[in-house]
């Protein structure tokens, strides 16, 4: 057997997210099928984590085993051939057995994109949160330490399924910045790992400090309540990027 | 009366272009019935000049007369609020009434954005000609002289309609540039007016120059012959902006 590693980008406006919900196309399912079509067996492909229904992907990791000898070159250019052309496999390469995407991560980077000058390009209107709201800046930079290092983030995620066994929701977010970009600004998550619509959760909590809903010394208070209702405000999809997936070594390191 | 000029950025990819064309929708009459709906009264709104189905826009101009006295600011945001997100409307201003977004126009700009790379990220996918065979960009640099200046462009024109009177072939290329993207290339077009499709039948010629379909040398006689069918290659729409209308003096000089 061996195993490899793709990175995957995405264009997520047409898809119900990485996984199957609710029986609408997904992502997952649409790559796992094409590399079957190509290799001519059944495959599992593993992906580093979920991403929910309009988020995008500039470098999703997945993984899958094969007993056959693939040249990983070739395998990316027939897989996207056959994909549609709003996901493009970015690399194919050779992983070690032990690797995992999900289990063998170290961190996650996400960016979510926020425009809030009064006109949005119509270019970015699928790929940034247009939030109309009168902002102070200064108090959103002012709440980011609240959010930073290690937390019980119950209050930042949503139960995906209602029936599903809870994970673990402590979580570190190692770095939390504010980016100025043209006509707004980009926030920049890198974590060891992110619960449920935790990114959205956490924007939405900055952009009502921001708008003054709320008030950034409330956070602490919010985390202690470990309730969800306590922070109600989830930013919209669209605007929200899986950056990259990283790993402690080189995934062809044996 | 009073003479305004708006400027217009719109994503082609939904419509049928600036003007209607079998009924499909098209960009010119939405923004003519908001305008409407806003001033209630008609007007009649005249572009720049027509763009294709599937071509964008970043700055299109625009004109129209209305006998009410109206904020240029006010009017922007009530438009972009009735209008769809893939089109916005960048500015209102005053004109004189000598302007005419067509007829005062010194020059356009177009930009022509073709993908070299085997992959083409899945953001780009609506907005750069993925041209997958092996090029020579020596090739193509060389032969951009033999389009410049002034020119009978017949040769690399459509008729947009078949029993519409022809227009004055004659055209006058200020500019053709070959800039380094990435992965890939833009080609920038300044004209002192564009005939229908002549920016994607010249940037057709030229992926046909680079990938040896045709030989640069052959392009004195393409135009020699004024006929459309020794130029065939038009590439897709979806590559083309109008970035820029320029004019003499300020629109809003009297």
């Amino acid at each position: 057997m061996q195993k490899y590693k793709i990175t995957i980008s995405y264009d997520g406006t047409n898809y119900a997210g990485w996984q199957v919900q609710n029986n609408k196309v997904a992502i997952q399912p649409l790559i796992q099928k094409a590399i079957e079509t190509i290799l001519r067996h059944p495959i599992q492909l593993t992906g580093s984590g979920r991403t929910d229904a309009g988020v995008h992907a500039l470098g999703q990791v997945a993984h899958f085993e094969t007993p056959l000898i693939i040249e990983p070159r070739k395998l990316r250019f027939s897989l996207n051939a056959l994909l549609p052309q709003d996901i493009r496999i970015i690399e194919v390469e050779p992983a070690s057995l032990e690797f995992h995407a999900r289990y063998s991560a170290t961190s996650k980077i996400y960016h979510y994109h926020v425009h809030l000058d009064p006109t949005l390009n119509p270019f970015d209107r699928l790929y940034k949160y247009h939030f109309l709201k009168a902002c102070d800046l200064n108090l959103l930079l002012d709440a980011i330490p609240h959010f930073l290092g290690t937390n019980d983030f119950t209050s930042f995620t949503n139960q995906p399924n209602k029936g599903s066994a809870s994970r673990d929701p402590v979580r570190t977010l190692f770095r939390l910045d504010c980016i100025q970009a043209p006509g707004g600004i980009r926030l920049e998550f890198e974590a060891d790992g992110f619960l449920y619509k935790m990114v959205r959760n956490i924007t939405g909590a900055l952009l009502d400090i921001a708008s003054k809903k709320i008030q950034g010394s409330e956070i602490p208070s919010i985390f202690a309540a470990k309730d969800r209702k306590k922070a109600k405000t989830c930013a919209p999809p669209h605007g929200l990027f899986l950056i990259q997936v990283n790993y402690k070594t080189s995934s062809n390191d044996s």
